[in-house]
């Protein structure tokens, strides 16, 4: 039987496969889809038997299209991992670092190797839709005066050679990421991990528009030594400056000061959803 | 003496324009601009007077980009709006709804009027830069089978039809704004308003990397009942996975109350930074 496969968005060569092939091992089969949203509705339709998705970057924030999702597909997060960002100068074979007069690649990375293009003010930057899929373009094309920044998979899987590596700005690049199942896939499959391993939770929940609505929600919390890794805010559609607030918390959710926890925010918020309770990743 | 203008992204009908307007009045010299940083640059270099800048829309949530300038330039909010944002169908003069193959607006506004182009699969979604953009594209190039999504003003400046009003998905669209002006002129022109307005505050902070941080960063403000409005969190650049907090109450900063939760917030943060005090939009 064939595996069913694990959908990122990207070509092959993406940070997310990286994310994938971290989680799940490096013969994981993998599904490269086009948008965010193809990722949740081809695990939602059986089409893969899981979806890595990018949720926050340690410079660029948090991938807001995403948080959207993962409330209104209702796919529980069941693993999470980081992957360090490092973006190399990527050209087809035989075209000399001289001759670049165009770099393409995702506007993010574009936009983390600023001091590179500041110092070859003659390379002009293009947003491309992807940064392994600038890699797949610019060596299927043959361009001989265009780069492209992408992992350096990315290099490997399209034969194409690096010419400059580690060009981003800043090092503390990191991006988190999901492990996204079926409902049913999560309650077949508890998840495993050491005695000693920390949890994590996360939920989105919306609370009454009233003076301090927020501060006790957070009280719930901290009233129980619960500490708050994560808070982000997101509009509520069809209440203009109202908001869905999604919060991550180390813990795992059927310990019972999360339990308490959450029975006091359902007292205090409108709506409350557990997105998913999984081992802290590294 | 000519008037120093006012600068806003994008091109002339664009919805900045008109929140520009609104706070300024019909009248007021404007400078268009290509990116969000440029708006900030512009007022820091005195090439205008202000600039008017997209903080949050309904639909889409924060403008997060705006959020990192406006820590990063300084400039003070002098002012808030928000506008209704209504997207019409637009085509050049003498082109029918039937020829329509392709539409064109900023990502956006095409994600807003999903159910139009549900409705007409036919349609091409073009992304495009800018709203008003768009229409000065297809006019000036005197496409005949395409469309774009913008506002009325952009219709009449360049002389296009709309031929679908209000194609927007909910109605409930609302974007907005701030103005901001360089800090010498916001101490010389103190900002007046009638004695029974409201007032905001919107400031920024860090908090020290311990459990409970934030909740005992917002007691400051609950403690005094003081109302927050919006708060936004954005990655701290080279401390991963720390955030700084943008945050929005009710009231003038020099109130006591105000001035009490400041310096209550002070003993809690890292960093504190008051970004503005103005006059609540309507």
């Amino acid at each position: 039987m064939k595996l069913a496969p694990i959908a990122f968005q990207g070509e092959p060569g993406a940070f997310s496969e990286e994310a994938a092939r971290k989680l799940l091992g490096p013969n994981t089969p993998v599904l490269p889809c086009a948008r965010f949203e193809d990722l949740f509705r081809s695990v939602k339709e059986g089409r893969a038997a899981g979806a890595v998705v990018p949720i926050e970057n340690t410079l660029a924030g948090s991938v807001h299209e995403n948080y959207d999702h993962l409330v209104n597909f209702k796919l529980p997060i069941v693993a999470e991992t980081s992957v360090r960002i490092v973006h190399n100068l990527i050209v087809p074979k035989g075209v000399p670092f001289s001759r670049i007069k165009r770099v393409f690649s995702h506007p993010v990375a574009l936009n983390q190797c600023l001091n590179f293009f500041a110092r070859n003010p003659r390379i002009e930057r293009i947003p491309f839709y992807d940064t392994a899929g600038s890699v797949k373009m610019i060596t299927q094309e043959g361009l001989a005066d265009a780069g492209a920044i992408a992992s350096s998979v990315a290099a490997e899987i399209y034969g194409a050679r690096i010419l400059r590596r580690s060009i981003e700005d800043d090092r503390q690049n990191f991006t988190r990421f999901f492990l996204l199942r079926k409902p049913e896939y999560a309650r077949r499959h508890p998840i495993r991990a050491g005695a000693r391993a920390a949890w994590k939770t996360s939920l989105v929940f919306s609370t009454r528009n009233v003076p301090g609505a927020l501060f006790r929600a957070l009280s719930a919390f901290a009233l129980r030594d619960l500490n708050l890794t994560k808070i982000e805010s997101r509009p509520l559609r069809g209440k203009p400056w109202e908001y869905l607030f999604y919060l991550d918390f180390l813990g795992r959710v059927d310990a019972p000061s999360a339990q308490n926890a959450l029975d006091h925010l359902r007292e205090l918020a409108d709506f409350l959803r557990v997105l998913g309770c999984y081992p802290k990743g590294a």
